[in-house]
């Protein structure tokens, strides 16, 4: 079987995506997510070029990773550096990792109208750049950017280029479609070509400009390339670089290539979901393979056709990579749905089929509302407890208020000051609790607010933290007067749960979310303290 | 040059996509738009199935279509019925259409599986409905459903199909990847095969599955297929169909085959958001050729590669597209991307080197207090005229305050009120203005009490409006005291602009936002005022 190393880049070439900034922390979670799945190397960052990148790789020293090698990227020293002088490849070297990348021009064009130098030396740039970093006993990348533009261009130079490269030491040779536009028929020419010329192993690295990347990697990996680089979920400048998502199954599933175990692969869709989360952007539902509607059908024909026979509609079994099917749920199939994930959720409530039809019935007139409960589990199980006769809450709110108020400091104009307070009147059995806290901003004041107001009753209720707090606006041409849901997470140092709220008023809709997330914490500790 | 016919089934096929509902007025758009690009076929869905399909062909004979044909679609008849009885056929007859498409199976498991026939029985049903509707004088394209999956698990049986359907007069026989998981090579040998066997015009249909989907559509073109199926922007079930956006471009400008204009392949771009807001999807900026990032530029290095040579960083000329480069800002760029992006914006500052050098470093202390100017155009100009000397903002802040409150009905236990109240105290010249209103939401409220505080001096404030208002939350692990990012776009009817905020409070992040829109929009306008 042949064997592909898989080359990840999401944390330099995905962070060029429009929208992307992965914080320190961040980058180093994306580090060990991807080395849970086996991805081979990991390109860090470019340190030198940003400070962050930098801090990045001393801190990256401290993980323990199984499966990966961190990998830090530079490009051939500038024209005018003596080698062992140039401040690109110090920093490179500075990052320490064992294996290091650099980027060169192949494209004569390239050289002589961007790098602003001669085409002889640029390869002399090239060969010299490469040799230095092999004589300090690293693994060395060459990346040949515009490779294939290059070769298009002047094919006799393009492949000079990678010669030299591969003579001065080169551990593997990657040929770049760094503007994206080549076709896979061009990228098989041109990869022949170069085997012909010289022995070195080679990689892959292209851009989907032309909606094509995936297609690109998977021609060179049949031409014969052992390493493929990409990013998760596609991320990348313009329209993305290759997306590791979708050529690591294709690999696996449909050429035989090994990459990564089998239970590596079934981690992709939660790698994916992970990274668009880190990324701070909403995972893409048409994703080929990963993505929530990867799997879902929608169509009569379709859904008649996979209850008669699973595989009809689907090109792989979805739990190969992690993922599920998912049929678009429709107003007859909706009690069923409801039984089913109360199950999932071991929710043990005597839910008949009438409670359960009632059920659905609110949750569409709250989702019709802007609530949504696919990611809001406990606010869900509320919902179906508040259907039992008798339910009582452990609190009952009253009233609320929140000020905001940023007011100049009256000795010196240029500052400001900026205050967020909140009142909370609650109500616990027969006594009722008026009282204020400070925070900072609305949300966290109205927080600490109600938890003081409750915590003489419930001294516990210290133990939970407000773990993630996300916020969207609906229909936003609304403008600020749009409906806005809130989600929030809620740990109690052992336990998850999340919460929804939805409002036209943020405020509003952060304090239903809050004190879902708080009345749950209470119904599953009194529930406990019952049991035992 | 070899001639491909165009096929858009963004109507039917496309409509399948989660969240796509298609009004008829909407699809007479379409139809409308589509004929502009000189689109060959347009699928307009599947009278019968539908009763939305019925009326929109009932509607669609009043068009004056230049360029394209209208198709109905359906199926072979049902295995039960008399093909002169069959209530789809009929149905199909009654769209009045010149041309239809029937599809029908070509994978053996699925005729007797999911259609539940014998093999030869299919057969005969593909033949006798193919017939039926040339005996109408029709043009028939016949889908041939699973084709390249049914030719895998049975290639004999799923070539019969295809001269079953070119026997009984098809005018084209289409080959569908339903399942949307071939790869290229065997979409080629399949085809090859195909032709072989029999001498009919081919066509292909693909869907997304494995991310291929151009690429099988362009490797079927280059084997002989003379018709290209798809949808625009790849909507579809699941991961999309074959993308007619990346499809057109690549086999007019890289494949050098006919299909549509010149200058009906630079409405494209156009075309594709313009069906994107019909769909109410907000158009992906990623998608190649078309998307809002095709041809952006964040990365300091490609930056100053496109300002010594255009061409440099893209694989084609974004014009002949419809589309235009973008340069963004962020923590990434150098001083090049300050200088050309002020070009871009057309601001004509005396900016030097050394102040785009301070912009710059500026940027970079912002956006790590959480500002973001790549999608904040506005707010990045008003950081270049602040750095200009002698710049003064139009108004000044002094103080803000914003209060919400809920509270029970002293009358009626069971209801609340819910109140939004903001005050604005602002400076215009050595006037203070010092006012307040009310709003659906606290930001709102902030946004009329500015506008209030403001209009006695500005009053044409009146045409501002805000068209869109999105909240990110940074770091959303600091819980409710996390960083919040506000962006707002706003739109005086003529243009439209971005300004951006950033604090832990969501109320102060808004109200920059707010000001920087007003600010920006008072500024042109005194521009505007200077010049006439």
């Amino acid at each position: 079987m042949v064997q592909v190393r898989l080359y990840d880049t999401t944390l330099r070439d995905g962070a060029q995506q429009e929208g992307i900034s992965f914080s320190i922390a961040d980058k180093l979670k994306i580090v060990q997510k991807l080395d849970e799945m086996g991805i081979h190397f990991i390109e860090g960052g470019w340190p030198g070029a940003n400070p962050k990148d930098t801090e990045f790789f001393s801190k990256a020293k401290s993980l323990n990773l199984k499966h990966s090698a961190l990998v830090a990227f530079g490009s051939t020293r500038h024209p005018e550096s003596k080698v062992d002088k140039d401040a690109g490849l110090q920093a490179l070297m500075e990052a320490k990792t064992k294996t290091v990348t650099i980027v060169g021009k192949s494209w004569d064009l390239h050289v002589t109208q961007v790098l602003e130098t001669s085409l002889a030396n640029n390869l002399h740039i090239v060969a010299e750049s490469v040799d230095f970093l092999k004589s300090k006993r690293l693994t060395v990348f060459f990346d040949a950017e515009h490779f294939f533009d290059g070769y298009k261009a002047n094919p006799e130079y393009a492949i000079q280029v990678v010669k030299a490269a591969a003579q001065a030491g080169a551990d593997c040779v990657v040929l770049c479609d760094t503007n994206g536009g080549a076709l896979p028929s061009e990228i098989t020419v041109a990869i022949k070509a170069v085997q012909e010329a010289v022995s070195v192993p080679l990689g892959i690295h292209v851009h989907n400009d032309g909606d094509l990347a995936v297609a690109n990697s998977l021609a060179a990996v049949q031409a014969g390339v052992v390493q493929v680089q990409g990013t998760i979920n596609g991320y990348g400048e313009r329209c993305g670089n290759a997306n590791l998502c979708s050529i690591i199954p294709a690999l696996k599933l449909k050429l035989g290539v090994d990459c990564i175990s089998d239970k590596q692969l079934a981690k992709l869709t939660e790698v994916s979901r992970y990274i668009a989360e880190l990324a701070n952007l909403a995972p893409l539902s048409q994703l080929p393979y990963v993505g929530t509607s990867a799997f879902t059908h929608k169509g009569g024909l379709h859904v008649s056709g996979i209850m008669k026979w699973e595989d009809s509609y689907q090109h792989i079994n979805p739990d190969l990579v992690g993922n599920r099917p998912k049929v678009v749920v429709s107003e007859l199939s909706g009690k069923g749905n409801i039984i089913y994930k109360a199950k999932e959720l071991g929710i043990a409530l005597p839910l008949k089929g009438r409670e359960a039809r009632q059920v659905v019935q609110q949750i569409k007139l709250l989702e019709s509302h802007g609530f949504q409960y696919e990611d809001a589990d406990a606010s869900f199980e509320l919902l179906l407890h508040r259907a039992q006769p008798g339910y009582k809450s452990p609190f009952e709110l009253i009233d609320f208020m929140v000020v905001v108020e940023r007011h100049r400091r009256p000795s010196r104009e240029d500052e400001s000051e900026l205050l967020s307070e909140a009142t909370v009147k609650v109500k616990v059995s027969d006594k009722i609790m008026h009282t204020a806290a400070e925070g900072n901003g609305p949300v966290n004041a109205l927080d600490r607010a109600l938890r003081k107001a409750l915590l003489e009753f419930y001294p516990d209720l210290t133990a939970i933290e407000l773990v993630d707090y996300k916020v969207r606006i609906l229909e936003e041409s609304a403008g600020t007067a749009s409906q806005v849901r809130v989600l929030i997470e809620s740990s109690d140092g052992q336990k998850q749960w999340r919460t929804v709220g939805s409002s036209t008023n943020i405020i509003e809709a952060s304090w239903l979310a809050l004190a879902d997330s708080v009345e749950y914490f209470l119904l599953k500790r009194n529930k406990s303290r019952q049991r035992s």
